[in-house]
């Protein structure tokens, strides 16, 4: 079977990485890769830092650069199925950004696009709870708009790419069919 | 005049075929192919099977391949108007699949993407009705998630070639309507 | 600081100019063009017309030229932070056109493309008020269409060039609030 790139997306508090531990618990042959983290290797590599915010404060274009890099890397080390955590857009200050942009997007060739919604007041309870983690407060009303923004750009990344693109609802107490529907997509094993 | 190129697109039950036949008893001069149809004769030609099942089961970058002959055979034999009826994306158990990735759509270069809509408790009924065609059970709140995304990768399909995307709602008891918004697309003959 | 385009898209009686001159009249080192301008200009030079309707008259790949022309001049006079005053779609009978198709995305390669909105029902009385120009009649239920569409494209713009998408709500009374939030984006000058 030849090699797969998974885009595991969704917005922070989607229970994206819960989902992705569980399906991870029952199948074989998946690699997992954070591609910002693999962004940072890259960066620490070339001496631009050693932690996110080192690599966030490069000018845009010596980013791009290491988008690219790391997407190669990705690309280049893929054996079997390799799903890559990302986000289909990062809200920023300057607005969403995406977060597969066509020169990564064209490197990756991910086979699929996974999106992990919930409902705004789940994910809105869930980061309420999460204090550790310093994340928005956008509030219901901007939870859905965010997601509603990440479908429309996975279809974006979809048409440029062939990608399909598959939603995943994690509902509150079915994360054992949520993460079932990631494994079926992993080929089920 | 120049040629054109539309593409007619709709989920199962729309009524997109119902909406082209009684918009083509009033026009001339335009032509009007299957997009899996041509996909299909292409396939058999190279000898990778005579229906629509054995091209699914080709290996994807296959399918890619045939996609893409497919499209240039059409743009090829285009003359005056020429309706493409395709799919914007299409349900998949991996998800929503392209139905005009990049290499189908610089190819086809449509000028106009038109979306048949329906209401989807309209459309609902229609396929629980229409048993003889295997029609996925989505229920209603699945058919509007699916009209969702194709509009979005509609105008994703518009970013990326420049056409202009045209949404016709077929009512019920409306049909009169909106085949004529079809012909007035055609040129109104 | 390096050159930058921003990219300004709102729907006819959205408040887009505005927005935008409230937010000029405390910014400095800001300059706007406005696109269909820039167009109309680079057509009279080549002796196509002198007037929006005649550009609009013209074949559409003298008007694909014309846009790729017009982008360029564009691209090639910004200096500091260039405002380019355009249209996400421009509703036409043959239906929704983009305005940043692909051919003047990739030049212009905005940093940000912002979409100021505003909910249907202001923009819709707004739009009654302001008899003198001959504003579309969509109600409010094709304007929140129009805006859900302009949104959806601008996501598929922010894929193809990596601009971020920011969301300016404009609403009714709170127009020092949308300035405010232009302008932060302009640098906060």
């Amino acid at each position: 079977m030849k090699n797969r790139i998974i885009a595991l997306t969704g917005v922070p508090g989607s229970g994206k990485t819960t989902v992705l531990k569980k399906a991870l618990s029952m199948a074989s042959n998946v690699s997992v890769v954070n591609f910002a983290d693999v962004m940072l290797g890259v960066g620490e590599e070339l001496g631009l830092g050693s932690d996110h915010d080192a690599i966030r404060k490069q000018p845009l274009d010596v980013q791009k650069e290491l988008q690219k890099k790391a997407a190669k890397k990705i690309a280049k080390d893929a054996s079997g199925i390799t799903i890559v955590d990302t986000h289909a857009t990062i809200k920023t200050k300057d607005g969403y950004l995406p977060g597969l942009p066509q020169w990564v997007l064209s490197v990756l060739n991910p086979s699929t696009i996974v999106i992990v919604e919930a409902s705004s007041k789940d994910i809105n309870l869930r980061r309420q709870m999460d204090k550790s983690r310093s994340r928005d407060d956008d509030g219901e009303v901007g939870i859905e708009l965010h997601q509603e923004l990440n479908r429309a750009i996975s279809l974006a990344y979809a048409a440029a790419s062939g990608a399909t693109v598959k939603i995943i609802i994690n509902e509150q107490n079915k994360l054992e069919e949520a993460s079932k529907t990631l494994l079926d997509l992993l080929g089920g094993n």
